[in-house]
C-alpha cells in the first residue's frame, strides 16, 4: 500500500503483470487494469484468496477478451484485487489488503471489483476490467464515481474468467469517462444493437429504496436523460416488492455459487475473511426450494423485462440506494444496506438485462451513480445513450 | 321505431339492405349489419345525414371489408344509423332518431357507430361493422355492454368507408362475445400478430381519470387479466396529462376533418343536428399551429407508446371514465365527459394502436367496459387474449 506507484492499493502484490498493446487498433494507447480473476498466462490467477492461489498452477492461456483488448491496441499494466472468489459487495479483502475509494478515502470502495475501480478511480490506468453477477462492477462504480457498465449476459466472453453464477455471471469495466467505456465496448461488445432507444421509464421502487437524498441528488442526472430520451414514464416493475427481487437472486445465486465453487470449498477447507465463510455457508445449505424458487421467478422477470424493454424502453434508477459504506460501518448496516442494494443490482441481474451507471452526483461526501438499463443486447445503444447523458449532464466528454 | 323488427331503432328507416352469405366460410350463419358509412353497391350510404344522402349517387360498389364478411360466410341484413358524418360520441342522431340502448334505456347507446353497437346489444344481429376515428366503436361497446374492437391503423381496409379522419380511421366491429368477436377478426385482419403479449400495464392517469365507482367496477376485470397475463404493473404513459392527448388529438383530428369534408359542407350547406355543426365550425376554423402542434405530439406519442409495447406490453384502462350518459343530462355535463373521454380513446388513437373493450362491469345501472390496449399489428393476439380474459371474468363464451 505504501507503493508510490499505486497510492490505492488497487493492484495485487508483487510483480505487476504486463502485456503491451498491439500498435494500431481503436483503443491504441489507452492502459488498463484486470481484476484478478481473469487469466493471463504464465500467471496464477488468485481470485482473490490465498488458498485459491495455492491450489491453482499458473494459467497457460490468457482470457480471450483480454487478448482482444490487447489486440486492440490497449496495454494491460496490471491485475487488481477483487473480494474473494467475488463474493461481496463492499470491496473488503483481508488477505491481500481493501482498496482505498479514491472519490471518498473514509468509505468503502465497493466490491467485488475493488482493485479495478480503484485503480481507475485513482487514474493508475485508463480503464479497468471487472466482473458483474450481483453489482460487482456496478456498486463500486457507484461508489468510486466512475462509468461502469454490467453488459448483457453473454455478451462479453468469459473463458478463462473464474465464475461464480455462470447463469448471472457477466464481464464488466470502469472508466472515468463514456466515451471510454463506449470505446472498449466498441472492441469488446458482439456487433448489432445499435437501435433507438426510448421511452425513458422511471422504475418507482428503485427510487423509493433509495435514501431520500441520494434519490434528490439524482434528479438532475434523471433530467439529463429526459432532455435526451423525453419526459420519463413512471413505472412499477415488480409488484412482488424488491425484496422478492433480493431474496429470490439470492437463493438462486448461492445455490449456483456451491455447485461451482463448493467442491473446492470443501476439499481445499480455504480461510475466508469475514463475511465471506457465511456466505459460503448460506450456499451450501441453501434448500433446493428455494434455488428453484429462485429460478423460477427470474423466468417470470426474463419474460416481463424483457418485454417491457423489447422495443428500446431504457429502465432510470438509482445504481444504489446509498453511498459508499464507511470503512467503520458495523455489521448490521452493512447488511441492510446490502439487502437494499441488490434488491436494485437483482433486476438487471436476473433479467440479463445491460446497465450503465453514470457518477452525476453525490451524496453525504460520497459518489452516487444514476442507472440506465436496456434489453439483452443493446449495450451497444445503451453505451451511446450513456455518451449523450453523461454530455447533458455536464460530464467532460 | 314502433318497427316490430328493430324495437331498438337500430335501422336505418326504409328497405333493408340484404345480402346472403357465402354458403361456406369461417363465419357462416352469422348475421350483421354494417355502419351507414360503409358502401353497398345500389344504395345511397347517408353518413347519417340527409344532405349527404341527397348529394351523393348510389353506391357503385360494395365496400371490400363487407364482401369480405359475405365471402367468409355472414349475412348482411341491414345498415345502421351513425352519428352524422360520424363527429359525435354520443350517438344522437336528429334525422334518422337516437337508437336505443338496450343495456340502459335511459342513457344514450354511444357513437358515432350508435346503430351498430344498438343492432348487436339488442339481438338483432350476431356483430356489426362500426368505425372508430375517436372512440367511435370502443364507446358505445362500453356504453351498450359488449365487446368491442378499434383494430390498428391500417389493419381493416376502408376503401368504400366514408373518411372523417383518415390518418386516425379504423374499421371495427362489435359482438356479443369474445369468440365471435374473434372469428370476425379471423376474417377482416391481416395475417400475422398472433405471439405471446405481457407484461400488463395498469396506465395510472387513466384509471385515476376515471370516476371512482367505474375504477372500482373495473377492478374484478383487472384481476381477471392478471391471472392470465401476471401482475399489473403500474405506469404513468403521459406526463404530459390526458388533457393533453385530449386536446392534441382534437386539433390534429379537427382539421383533418376539415380537409376531408369542409369542401363538402361548404359547398352543400348541409342541416346538422346539435353539436355537429359546432364540431365543424371548429374544424373550419382550427388554427393550423394548433393543428401542427397536434401532429407533432402524435408523432412523439407513437413513438414512446410503440416503444413500449413493441415486445407485447398489454395496456389496461377503463374504455370510458363513465358509463352512458342519461338521455337528459345537460350539454356542460356532455362537453366534461367527452373532455375526460377522449383523453382515454386518444391513447390508441393517436397511437394507432389496437384496443379491445370487454364488458366486465356495470356501474350506476349502466355497463362499462375494460380495454385492452395492445402495439400496432398484435389484432389477432390481443383477440384471443379477451377471449381468454373474458373467460377468467366469467363471461360466457
Amino acid at each position: 500500500m505504501m507503493d508510490q506507484t499505486d497510492p490505492v492499493g488497487a493492484f495485487m502484490p508483487g510483480p505487476r503483470v504486463k502485456m503491451p498493446g498491439a500498435p494500431e487498433g481503436p483503443i491504441v494507447g489507452l492502459t488498463f487494469a484486470v481484476k484478478d480473476l481473469y487469466d493471463v498466462a504464465g500467471v496464477v490467477t488468485t481470485y482473490g484468496n490465498p488458498d485459491w492461489a495455492r491450489t491453482h498452477p499458473p494459467a497457460t492461456a490468457t482470457a480471450p477478451c483480454i487478448m482482444d483488448l490487447i489486440a486492440a491496441g490497449a496495454t494491460l499494466v496490471g491485475k487488481t484485487k477483487t473480494v474473494e472468489l467475488a463474493y461481496g459487495l463492499t470491496g473488503e479483502n483481508v488477505w491481500y489488503g481493501t482498496p482505498l475509494n479514491p472519490a471518498a478515502p473514509d468509505r468503502f470502495p465497493g466490491g467485488s471489483s475493488c482493485g479495478s475501480a480503484a485503480a481507475v478511480a485513482g487514474g493508475l490506468v485508463d480503464f479497468a476490467m471487472g466482473s458483474d453477477t450481483g453489482g460487482s462492477v456496478r456498486i463500486p462504480a457507484s461508489y468510486c464515481g466512475l462509468f461502469g457498465i454490467r453488459p448483457s449476459w453473454g455478451a462479453v466472453n468469459l473463458t478463462g474468467a473464474c465464475g461464480l453464477g455462470p447463469s448471472f455471471d457477466t464481464g464488466g469495466w470502469f472508466a472515468r469517462s463514456a466515451a471510454v467505456l463506449a470505446r472498449v465496448g466498441g472492441v469488446l461488445l458482439p456487433p448489432g444493437g445499435e437501435g433507438a432507444l426510448g421511452p425513458l421509464l422511471r422504475v418507482q421502487e428503485a427510487w423509493v429504496n433509495a435514501l431520500p437524498g441520494v434519490a434528490t441528488a439524482l434528479q438532475p442526472g434523471l433530467a439529463a436523460a429526459e432532455r435526451v430520451l423525453g419526459p420519463a414514464l413512471a413505472i412499477q416493475i415488480a409488484p412482488e416488492g424488491l425484496s422478492a427481487f433480493y431474496d429470490n437472486f439470492r437463493c438462486a445465486q448461492a445455490a449456483e455459487a456451491w455447485a461451482t465453487l463448493g467442491a473446492w470449498v470443501e476439499a481445499n477447507k480455504p480461510s475466508f475473511g469475514p463475511g465471506v465463510q457465511e456466505r459460503f455457508d448460506t450456499a451450501r445449505d441453501m434448500p433446493p426450494a428455494l434455488a428453484a424458487r429462485g429460478r423460477a421467478f427470474r423466468a417470470t422477470m426474463q419474460e416481463r423485462l424483457r418485454a417491457l424493454l423489447a422495443g428500446g424502453a431504457v429502465m432510470a434508477y438509482p445504481t444504489s440506494p446509498a453511498s459508499a459504506l464507511r470503512l467503520d460501518a458495523d455489521g448490521a448496516v452493512q447488511q441492510t444496506i446490502r439487502e437494499a442494494t441488490m434488491g436494485v443490482t437483482a433486476i438487471a441481474g436476473l433479467a440479463g438485462l445491460c446497465e450503465v451507471t453514470i457518477p452525476v452526483a453525490r451524496h453525504d461526501g460520497a459518489p452516487v451513480g444514476l442507472s440506465l438499463v436496456a434489453a439483452p443486447g443493446r449495450d451497444r445503444a445503451l453505451l451511446a445513450l450513456a455518451t449523450r447523458v453523461a454530455e447533458e449532464a455536464g460530464l467532460a466528454g
